[in-house]
Order: C-alpha cells, then structure tokens, then sequence
C-alpha cells in the first residue's frame, strides 16, 4: 500500500513549475506588499471582533452570513460611504462584491474575460503579478508607456489604432492609476478623461486596480475612471491589504450588475472569509478615518529614511521620482548594472529587492529599474539594507563607485 | 463618458450563466452545508480572538503572517494532531496546507490535474459541486456504484478495467469515504484497503474527501485512505466549515512533498484569510476536543426530528436509511415522484430541498431522490417544513397518498 505514488504523468499540461520550499524572509526584506506591522490597529481590530461577534457570530452558521454570495453587508455599505467620500463613486452594496483580496478580483475578471491569444493593454511598467498571470494564461501584455500623469494618451491612442489595424480588440485596459505600481505615480484627471473616451471609442473595458489608492500623502486623490465613468465600461478593485493588514485577504471589485453576475457566477468558494469581512466591517465604520492617516504618516516617514539610505549610499547612481504614496520606491541603477543579477546576488547576502523586468510589460525592459517595498522594515533595517545592498552592488558591477561608509564596506 | 456598455462580446468561452440575485433565504431551507446557528461557540472564539491577536496581531502586517505560504503554523500543528487521533494520519505541519475552505482544494487539485477530456471515477451518488465543477471542464465523471459500506469493489474493478480497455487512465477517484455525501454511509475498513490496492493496481491516485468526517454519532471512524496508504497516491482534504462553522472558509490539504509543491504553486492568493486561521488554531487547541461532541449529539437530535416528521408525513411513501453521521439525510420516494419538479415547487412554497439528479454522477439518475440538510433550522423549522413538503409533494404527485395532518393540508 505505501509504495511511493509519480504524480507526474498525471499532471494537466502547462502547470506552473513547483512552489520551492518557503525558508522564512530574508534579514532585509524589500519584497512584497508587507506593511508596517507596528501600525495594525490591534487593540480596536480585538474591540471590533467582540462587539461584533457577541452581536451576530451565530450567523457564522450560515455561509454567506446573512448577506448572500456579495459578502457581509454592512462592511460593503462602509465601502459605498467610503468609495463615495475618496474616489467619487456612486455605488450601492448591490454593486460591491468582497473578494478574497484583490488578487481574486483580478483572477475573477480575468476568468470572465480572457481566452489564450487574447490581447490586453496594461502600463508599460506595472504589478508583476497581473504580468505572470496573463502570461499563464498565454495572453499578450502590450505595454503602453506613461509619464508622471500616469498612461500617456498618445502611447495609448497608437497601441488601439495598432491593434484596430490588425482587427484586434483588447480584452480590458488593465491600470492602477492611483499610486501606480511601481512608480508611485497618480493618474491626472484630465489623463483620466482621456483614457475614458479612448476606452470608449475603441469599445474596451477599463479594468481599474486601486489597492494602493488609500495610502496617499496628501490624503487626495482625482476621482476614479469608475466614477467618471458613472461605472460604464469600468471593473473597479480594491483591498483593504494596504490600509489595515495584508494577511487579512480581503478585497472588493464594484461594477454594473451585468458584469458582477457574471464574476459571481464564477466565484465558487462558497463566500470569503466571513469574519475578516465582519471584524473589519466593525473596525472599519469606526477607525477607518482616523487609522489610514496614521498609517500614511507613518509610511511617509519610511520613505524618507529609504530616500536619504539611497543618497547616502549610492548617491547620484540611484535615480528616482518621490512617490506620491504608498509602499514601494522605483530606483533606476546606471546602464552597468543588472538588476536580475542583482537580485539574487542580494538574495544571498540576505537582502530581498524586485528586479526591475519582472515590473515591465516588454521583454527586456527594467534591466537597471529595481523596486524597494519599505513599509515592513524598521528605519534601522532600512539604513543598513541599502548599505549591505550598496556593498552587494559596488562589488559586482563597481556602483556606486566609491562606498559612503568605507568602514562598513 | 456614460453610454452603457456591453460586455457581452468580450466574454470568454464557455462561461456559466449570470448567477441569479441573492434574494434571501426560503423559510424552510433544507439545502447548504449550513451548521445549527445555537451551536457556534461564540463566546470560546470571542476569548481565541482576543488572545491570539493580543498575542499576535502585528504578525498580520505580513503575508502569511511569519507561517508562509502554507498557512497559519499552529492551526497546522493542531490539524496533525486531530488527523493522528482521530483519522490515523501519520503527517507533519510540512505536510499541511491551509486552505480557503475544501472547496479551494478540491479546484487547486482539479487544477492540477484535469484537462478537457479527462475521466475521473467519483462515488454513483455524489456531491453536487464535485460534478459541476467537473462538468464545467469538460471532464467525465465516472459513477462507481455503493452499499452502505461505501463505494464497491466489484463496481471499482470493472470501471477500472473498463477505462483500461479503452486505454484511458482515470485521473483519481473522488470518494467521500467518511459519512458520505449524500447517503451518510461511512466506508468499511475493509473496503477502504480494496479500493486502495485497486487504485494502486491501476496508478490512479486517490482523492479523498473528509469534509463531514468529524460529525459522526459514534466519535469513532476508520482510518483515513491516506493514513491506510501512509500518504502514497492519496490526497486528503477536509474543512472546518462543518465542525466549527462554515462560514469562516478555512479547510485542509494533506499531500506527499511533490504533490503539494504541485498546489501551492496553483494557490496564486497570497494565502487564505489569516485572523479566521489564527482564531481557529488558538479555539481548537483548547476547544475542538470537547466542542465536537457537543455539536453533534445536537445534529443527532435534529436528526432524530427529521426522520420522525418524515415518518410522521410521508409514511412508508419515503424511505431512508439513518446516516451515521454529517447533516444530511437521502430519501427516496416512490416512482410517481419526480423530485426535479417537486424542488421547484417546494421552492414556490418557501421549501428548499436538493433534488437527486444534482448528487447524481449518470444522468437520469435520482430521479426520485432528494438530500434533506437538517442542521440549521430549529426542530419546529424541520417539522413545519417536512409537512409543507409533503403537502406540494400530495398535491403535486398524490405522495404520500393521505396527509398525515388533514386539518393543515
């Protein structure tokens, strides 16, 4: 009976290859969407899950609580007020549905919409992981380039006329417009209308991504394509990984109700989560507002201790553009440097950065770009990351050219 | 910029219809895999959720919390000591991954193994969400025949041998081996080492479903498969949705190394839900143990409820055999019924119930059966209900030929 069992002539065609073994986080670790974890609001999060439990946890009997397959209702009422205030959407809970983070959203709309052969536009620089899982589904990525307003309205005129010549019409127009990833950017309004009526004319859905969109320092934001819009045309999503916590996997996607049947038809899980949506429905009517400024103050301050590593240790070889909110800085290397060679040389001296390719639609593209996620990190560990990966980066390709702290080199 | 837009023509092939609007829930609701809402332990997941978070809770500013990929570390270590008392299971927390409910299992694993085209062997009578994802794939679901010792032998043979014949190789056979879904009946031992040795004999590798096995009368089972076969060619899923509550979405998945780098490498959430995993490790290290029984001698009394209002309405008109276990119960009706037909109508009436064609691998099948789900309503739910039922089913289908309660008829 116990003979061992080859799974791998039974495999379906074209799996990813094999997760490797998680061996816990590197001491210095700029990757991933961690935030700083002394900011999770935990005494009010423990307030909020006993009120709310003593009041309805029998409900938790029920799949779906007492509010059907588009999740706890009164965490998507707070979305409505919330979505209203921030990015100048009109929705009701009818058009919210909680996803299992973000990531299910985008994997929901892309379930909707995407057969292999299909062709998408997404920014010439964006999400890494909206990148891998177009290409698993052997979907075309064409970048289109952008500019500190965001997509440039000409790139993206050319690449639909490109694509109307060729009979091609694009699935969706994928954009994270409101702290881009990764440079930080926020899409100007008067871009915004533009992407809108090339959208329109070209008759493809924009596909909005603003899981960053509450971590803004100036604490504004232009309103969303999906409120200038009125929704037509527009799958909008969100998170509330960057605001509260990332480990609690929830999300939202709003759309016009022909588009959300659709999706919930696909979503068969049986519901997210029911007590992260009811623990933070609690938290979130209540702290909210007065947490994400916290929070944004917070990052801020990991930034600018990021910003002066950077100057201190590379000086002029590490170029960037401040971002305008956010968890992560975008930093070109000069032409001598390889950050996927980087990466893994940092790797093994225990520091984590994204090289800059997996960020970039085009195939070879961000050979020198590098992102640096700072919100994990304490200042201390930030300072002494850049140093180590100025060490790790001076002796492999002699950037910088002289070391700030000969000592420590 | 808010002309309506069409979605239509853009929609990937072979999508499943809209998903109809929620609009509530019937008053007599026999259907889901809802729990008995006076039997959350609210007040034990109250106190878990303050003490792990207390303890905890900064850890939710990372994915994963510091457990990775697999999920939450103590929830897994807890689920390898229930699975060694209660099932047999000989694994280590390495072995273990948490996921969004079984249903998550049971896609990444369909994912990891199923093309268009394929065939899987599945239990005649089986659950309904198991065949429609199949069906959703193009994959055909094989019906091997049961007794109320669990799937055949005899039957498992010639459908081995048959698939064999015609060259094709079964992708595994999905069994729900311990109070099975929808009759109840748990696999003998004895059994349990046929079907082992047959899957064996043909390399086929067993998926074995357990999602009800702690919700059995006696507190006593077999060993699982996959600790009959120490893991080799098994594939064990389970869930907490029935033991605890299912509307917290956290579940099971216990495969050898190959297998499981397999599924991780497919499970592209960024983990499941991490305050309902902590909540459940800290509740069930300290609780599960005495909670269990509790909950299901309550399930045994609605049970009892159940099959006396049927007694009581039906007669000898509906036959049943008592499951051993879960919270469910199978019953056929005479040949004049079509339970197709009087599930429509009981749902005009405010009854829900699951026809036997849904939880039916060949079509035409149980055509005169229906799966009644007991442990949510209260026990005058469940008597009221049964009664209605039986009178759309007389009215309907002259069954049960006299109503037992004239004056509400």
């Amino acid at each position: 009976m116990t003979a061992p069992f080859d799974i791998a002539p039974l495999l379906a065609p074209g799996l990813p290859a094999p997760a490797a073994k998680w061996t816990g986080f590197p001491p210095y670790n700029f990757v991933g969407g961690h935030n700083a974890p002394e900011h999770v609001p935990v005494e009010a999060l423990i307030a909020a899950a006993s009120r709310v439990l003593q009041r309805e946890g029998p409900s938790l009997a029920t799949y779906g609580l007492n509010s059907g397959p588009q999740g706890y209702r009164p965490l998507r009422a707070f979305l409505c007020d919330k979505l209203k205030a921030h990015a100048g959407i009109a929705c009701t809970p009818e058009d919210v549905l909680i996803t299992s983070g973000s990531l299910q959203g985008l994997d929901l709309v892309n379930d909707m919409l995407l057969a292999p052969g299909d062709t998408v536009l997404v920014e010439a620089e964006t999400y890494a992981g909206a990148l891998t899982r177009l290409a698993r589904r052997g979907v075309t990525a064409l970048g289109v380039g952008i500019d500190g307003d965001g997509m440039r309205a000409d790139a993206l005129a050319a690449a639909l006329d490109g694509l109307r010549r060729r009979q091609v019409r694009a699935k969706y127009i994928y954009t994270i417009p409101t702290v881009h990833n990764p440079t930080g950017t926020i899409m100007s309004e008067a871009r915004r209308a533009d992407l809108l009526a090339l959208a329109q004319a070209h008759g493809v859905p924009i596909f909005e991504d603003e899981c960053y969109s509450d971590l803004v320092w100036s604490g504004r934001r232009p309103p969303a394509l999906h409120a200038m819009a009125n929704g037509a045309g527009v799958i909008h999503i969100g998170s509330f990984s960057k605001s509260i916590a990332p480990a609690l996997r929830v999300g939202y996607l709003i759309a016009h109700g022909d588009i959300l049947a659709r999706v919930l038809a696909l979503k068969t899980d049986a519901g997210s989560g029911a007590l992260e949506q009811m623990v933070l429905g609690e938290f979130c009517a209540a702290h909210f507002a007065e947490h994400v400024p916290k929070l944004t103050r917070a990052l801020r301050g990991k930034l600018e201790v990021l910003m002066e590593a950077l100057n201190a240790q590379f000086g002029t070889a590490a170029e960037f553009v401040e971002p305008k909110g956010g968890i992560f800085l975008w930093v070109k290397l000069p032409e001598a440097v390889d950050t996927g060679r980087l990466a893994q040389l940092a790797l093994a001296a225990g520091i984590a950065i994204n090289p800059g390719a997996e960020w970039t639609a085009e195939r070879g593209g961000g050979r020198t770009s590098l992102r640096i996620c700072f919100a994990h990190p304490s200042a201390a560990t930030i300072r002494e990351g850049i140093a180590a990966l100025a060490r790790v980066c001076h002796n492999a390709f002699g950037v910088p050219a002289r070391m700030a702290n000969v000592a420590g080199a």
